[in-house]
């Protein structure tokens, strides 16, 4: 039998869930209590059922419990863990408790942990799962129901993987086929007819999310560039991703990290949502310097100041909707180089048809309030403007920042808002100027 | 080296994994195509073909390619579809093709299709699978396996499920359980172990989705009320829903259906895109409305009408930080009776510490432009209030609007932003007509 199964994960028989004995359940029980009570709550666990709720923790709750913990619950905990959640843990710790835990593994984890450990957080490779069945394509097909029944059948296996003597990969074949053969037969004969995916190890995990998204895999084979089988990655761990990367957009468009704990300390929330805020002041006094250009005239038509925030309100909202628009399709890999361009032939068209719709709206609206024929032109005509700017700008500002490889998920409002502001207030408070003031 | 082997080679390549050729490629390649070209190569795939596609593809996208599919071509595919998704089609067609669909099907499929429809869309019941093994608990390993050779294991089985001869559910045999047992053994003895949840029909599609994320469930059996055993409801269709909840979040803080077709027809793009811009316009009426009461005030120190954007933009993003917090807490489950009050205090604090330190900010600003100290008390007094009421505004509107049964996620930035504009406006500008015009 192949050195790869190892030992068996003895931590897949799923319990009574909803009740908080759960790991799931128990994960999101301490995520929603205040910091003091958490971790009243979490030391009263064993260190078993630590090592199980672990994993299913948001990043920030995460780090917050293992920097409460002392250097020997840490290690009694890691001891319990899978390795690659042990490769998560030794990157949060101190370097001391991390030698520990690693001198603590056994020859053959420690090798995989360094093996987890060469490849980034955005990499595949992470995510190396080593329960799968790996047999010898020699192997019959009663050997390999022999050997399931001595080992049991890890959880999300849906298939066996074959690798030779020298551990390349010579293919997998489905438990489906598996069971419906004869028990006399070679695997390797079973192999044939199955057309599987493999995942190289350095994979960017946005492409194996994506993987997992389109095709309904439950496992897949993770082969190296010399065709080494060097594990699995499980569906659950492509979900966590998923979960994650979806998180990262929500949470991006406010400044906010994905990980944010409900109940982080106040002084570590205030001080990472400053910074958020200190950046959009940056925009906001952007706008203040181009309305201050107009003082003289704002204090000749007080009207304009009180119609302004309508023109950025309204180039805000439909910049951010082509914004979010664009940000998810750039993740689920809807747009690609070819259609950038019909993209932004579209968004334009829905920004001249909103745009001749509400420049017509907001100057009723202005004629209604202020009797000015000329200022509901100018009003008219920013908002217009304005509208076709935040196309321009929700399309091509994260296609940009894509390319400069700067997340726009994160970058993209606070430029958006700095261009639909300057652009809304200058024609605005511009035309009024010529408009309004000869 | 075999044959296979070089074959694996080839697809091996990084974007060869998920080949066109696959159902999952094929939806994201139409999806990121606009309308006519999408059109031309849907209709040269075959029935087959299309309908592997179809479950794949977003809702806005299938009903646009249904809509142009003549009634034979819809009956055609929808032959090939599994109930779950026939269900969704014959929801989209004319009622005539609908009816000439559900005839088509044979009896037992008619009442499984019967059965689905029982429920709405946003219940457990619409997902139900019918491809679960289900057989007697008086059934020996052996005759399992049997079964299994005979007639294959569905993709998902991770447990093969008991029932009496009136469809009672009895429990279920995990897989691994299953292969490890001696084939003489009832399968009845074995299903003592399992400690396995079940799913009522009803279950909202959310409690699912959490169910599903919090604990590594591969499937789930549906009983009803009587305790019959209706289906399974498996971990793809599961990672859809999961899919469709992150992106209704990020999508509906933007005004926008998670559906959106990113090359629907730019005049339906344009008009649900207007609707939205609508609803934010009366938004910015209200700030205006707020501001035209101190046009006065304005016109004697313009000053404030240059500041005026810094104290709604920082109100703005504050709560926009906050109201995402609480959408995802709620969406996730962390949020619950008995932590509202702890988080509400927390993000008063965060509210406190990050007005104090912005309020300074802004002042030092101000006097650095404008040297006028009231001027500054105004503006940090302004930002001060703001923050600390986009912080109640930021949790309190998401929490108000789902004890309403309003989608805070579609409802709450609106909600939100109204209160941020009102609240800086009012306050900027009144204690500016207090402190500056006296």
């Amino acid at each position: 039998m192949s050195k790869f199964h190892g030992q068996l994960d003895d931590t897949s028989e799923p319990g009574a869930a909803g009740s908080s004995d759960h790991p799931g359940s128990m994960a999101l029980s301490l995520e929603g209590m205040p910091v003091e009570q958490r971790g009243q709550q979490w030391s009263e666990l064993s260190p078993e059922m630590r090592a199980e709720v672990l994993p299913h923790l948001h990043d920030g709750v995460k780090t917050a419990l293992l920097n409460d913990m002392d250097a020997a619950e840490i290690f009694e905990t890691a001891s319990k863990l899978a390795v690659g959640d042990v490769a998560e843990v030794i990157e949060l710790v101190d370097e001391e408790v991390a030698q520990d835990i690693v001198d603590s593994l056994s020859d053959r984890q420690q090798q995989r942990l360094q093996q987890t450990l060469e490849y980034g957080t955005e990499q595949a490779g992470r995510l190396l799962d080593y329960t799968a069945i790996a047999l010898h394509p020699s192997r019959r097909v009663s050997q390999v129901l022999a050997h399931i029944k001595q080992h049991g059948l890890p959880v999300f296996t849906d298939k066996i993987i074959l690798v030779d003597n020298s551990k390349q990969y010579q293919g997998a074949v489905s438990l489906s086929t598996l069971l419906q053969a004869g028990i006399d037969e070679k695997v390797s004969a079973l192999a044939k007819i199955e057309q599987l995916d493999i995942v190289n190890p350095s994979m960017p995990i946005q492409e194996l999310t994506r993987l997992f998204r389109q095709n309904n895999y439950v496992s897949l084979p993770v082969v190296n560039d010399d065709g080494i089988f060097l594990g699995r990655i499980t569906l659950d761990d492509a979900i966590d991703l998923l979960q994650g990367e979806a998180d990262h957009q929500l949470m991006g468009l406010a400044g906010l990290d994905e990980s944010e704990d409900l109940f982080a300390p106040v002084i570590n929330s205030s001080a990472r949502r400053a910074v958020w805020l200190g950046i959009n002041l940056l925009t906001a006094l952007l706008a203040s310097w181009v309305i201050g250009i107009f003082e003289d005239t704002i204090q000749k038509v007080v009207a304009l100041a009180v119609l302004m925030p309508i023109v950025a309100s309204m180039g805000g909202i439909a910049g951010s909707q082509t914004l979010t628009i664009a940000i998810r399709g750039l993740a689920l890999g809807q747009i690609n180089d070819k259609n950038q361009l019909l993209l932004l032939r579209k968004e334009l068209l829905v920004g001249l048809c909103n745009g001749m719709l509400w420049a017509l709206g907001v100057a009723v609206i202005a004629y209604l309030w202020f009797r000015d024929p000329t200022l509901c032109l100018v009003l008219a005509a920013a908002v217009f403007v304005n509208l076709i700017a935040a196309a321009f700008a929700g399309l091509l500002i994260p296609l940009a920042l894509e390319r400069l490889k700067i997340d726009p998920a994160l970058a993209g409002s606070v430029v958006l808002t700095t261009v639909t502001d300057l652009v809304g207030f200058a024609v605005f408070l511009g035309l009024g100027t010529i408009w309004l003031l000869n």
